[in-house]
């Protein structure tokens, strides 16, 4: 049976370096790193460490503006509400339309208790609307949040300018970015611009899941979500998960070290299977032409054809992507990213994800090209469209 | 070089077969459980198998009371603090003045918001002064937290008793029991009582640091902590930490397999141990009496001599103890829960907590009672209180 996994947005496989350098924290490194003995050492140290390698991988000036958590949702939470709770003369929240759960979620629930919230539109491309985003900043704006890269449609934001941009207008408003999908895949540098908060998850660059970090710009003050012990400078309690803050690390290194391999094996790659899926399907269309897309994301409409069906269909094939994020599947709507970008009904239900790493092959990639239209002229037989499918099969020939 | 471990309640070996559980969910299994497709079968299944595993192993009814969480910390102020934000109009809480940061700092923190808290004093042995907390429930009082066993002196608290007394006096307060102690040390049961909230640690009973449940009682609501996707049923937000998730459930299957090796093995190791230092050590003195405490734990005042410095000569022998414990070991402060007990300041300082796991040897104890005489030895020879010495000495001897 094939595994060909063009999901890695949703989660990735654990790089084998990663697990080697973390078996020593669940063997004989097991102090725990808040001990005063000898034997406490050498995991407080390994997280010190780690603490360094991911201030280096984001950019940060000094490593105690980073804050372990258990994921990425965790770090949006702990940033956001704790941001809010320093902060309860300001009421007025930006974010966007096409952000991850975590965040668009925390801040349609922050509305319920009294926040007024601008959601900033995309275009068709997934683009925003960094005009309408300029005009809503107003004076007491708390917080911008705008992610680095979406996880639907690759599409990457330009926060350096848009943190500048929210400075300027206001300089007391904080700015809070979502880099989980850029991390390993695009240079990440808070350095560059004023970023107050950012976000990211070991497991979507080859990190165990169950690990992330929050860098918070030293200045920038937050209250504590989960309260308790002293861990983290007092900001995060609970006994530190030495063995994934290790991997974390680890597979920061490696990333860092690959992203020369991911603007060119991986996009080579996601070039390959867009166009070739573009050329060999004849109603297939991308959902975003964006020439700034993360290189591993493509996300393509079969028009007429149910998203779900095309993923069991591969899923047989053994190949495995997805449709929306695995962060949302749990219920039936269509994705909020593509409603967003005002993906037309005839190919918002039929979109598919893929989401490639480093581990894809060339070979994997003409499998999924060449079975690609089978799938779908197989599906399409039961579609009740048939006049508007011939008529694009048409279309496509021409 | 000796490494004999005796601070297992601050944090433990991992099991060699709870890592074996884990390892094929960093390796072949890493999908993303909440995706659709058959790579994500295994991980999905294996939460939902570990779901029940733990659900037996507090006595819930029904696995869908267990949540998972990164850790007890976030367990505690996932359900005090939702619980809190579903019940807005009643502000008053109990709890312990013995409790574990993780509850007693956030109380200490909900003061502040303008809660009124009662913190139940402890008598010398460390027993609760259950009488005062019966007539502390009023009409508005929402939450009785009281944890099942102590952290640093093993005392267990008769949890099941109290919570139904609260639900005697008052039906609608709810009852919050951190169980992280007791969890693999005597059997825990929620339906023998009517307990509400019931939090444990995996890092406890030989899984890994970075896992923890909450039970939440059928039909009580709390707000979400980490608020995102839709994982655990839309309470707690992250991709779910699949391979420490199946950890812990075999850990707790592997400790209630073996708590009969707690009851004798533990218990008669821990009992030499105590009464080999009670008798060898001319200024030894038990800060707990208590029958009634975890078979695994003892905590030994040495009047006159710094806690600290104790610590360090053990350390250089390869004995690893603590004072107080490791999530307050940040601090220099003498122990809360000690204090709370009224030992006087001539042991305060230098009590030891001693917590032993099934991993412990006779030879190893045997070693620590005969070392413990020579270090209190060297140290007293330091102290500023030597009259006082002489007089213990003098009287031990008798």
């Amino acid at each position: 049976m094939k595994e060909i996994y063009l999901d890695n947005n949703a989660t990735t496989k654990v790089d084998e370096k990663v697990l080697e350098a973390m078996l020593p924290f669940f063997k004989e490194n097991y102090g725990n790193p808040s001990s005063m003995y000898s034997l406490a050492q050498a995991p407080h140290k390994a997280i010190e460490d780690a603490r360094k390698v991911i201030a280096d991988f984001v950019g940060a000036k000094s490593s105690k503006e980073i804050y372990f958590t258990s994921c990425a949702s965790e770090s949006a939470n702990m940033a956001i509400k704790g941001l809010l709770e320093e902060n309860k003369n300001k009421k007025h929240l930006i974010t966007t339309k096409v952000e991850h759960p975590c965040v668009l979620n925390l801040h349609k629930e922050l509305e319920k208790k009294g926040y007024k919230v601008t959601y900033i539109d995309v275009d068709s491309n997934g683009d925003l609307d960094i005009n309408s985003l300029k005009n809503a900043i107003k004076e007491d704006t708390l917080l911008v949040s705008v992610m680095t890269a979406n996880n639907e449609t690759g599409v990457i934001y330009p926060v350096e300018n848009i943190a500048k941009m929210v400075k300027e207008i206001n300089p007391q408003t904080k700015f809070f970015t979502d880099a989980v999908q850029a991390a390993g895949k695009i240079k990440i540098d808070v350095s560059k611009a004023p970023i107050d908060f950012l976000i990211i998850s070991g497991h979507k660059f080859h990190a165990p899941k169950g690990i992330g970090a929050l860098y918070v710009k030293s200045g920038t003050i937050i209250s504590p979500l989960i309260i308790g012990g002293h861990q983290e400078r007092g900001k995060r309690a609970g006994t530190e998960n030495v063995p994934y803050i290790v991997g974390m690390a680890k597979a920061a290194q490696i990333a860092e070290e690959n992203l020369k391999l991911e603007e060119t094996k991986v996009k080579y790659l996601r070039d390959k299977l867009e166009q070739g899926i573009l050329k060999n399907v004849f109603n297939a269309k991308l959902n975003s032409t964006s020439a700034n897309r993360v290189v591993n994301t493509t996300n393509i409409g079969f028009q007429y054809v149910e998203g779900e069906l095309i993923l069991l269909h591969l899923s047989d094939l053994g190949i495995f992507a997805s449709s929306g994020s695995a962060c949302t599947s749990g219920s039936l709507d269509a994705s909020h990213v593509l409603k967003a970008m005002g993906v037309p009904f005839t190919s918002l239900h039929g979109s598919i994800r893929f989401s490639l790493s480093k581990y894809n092959t060339e070979e994997e990639i003409d499998y999924v090209i060449e079975k690609m239209p089978e799938v779908i002229e197989k599906l399409t037989r039961i579609s009740p469209f048939q006049d508007e499918i011939e008529k694009l099969r048409a279309s496509h020939k021409a």
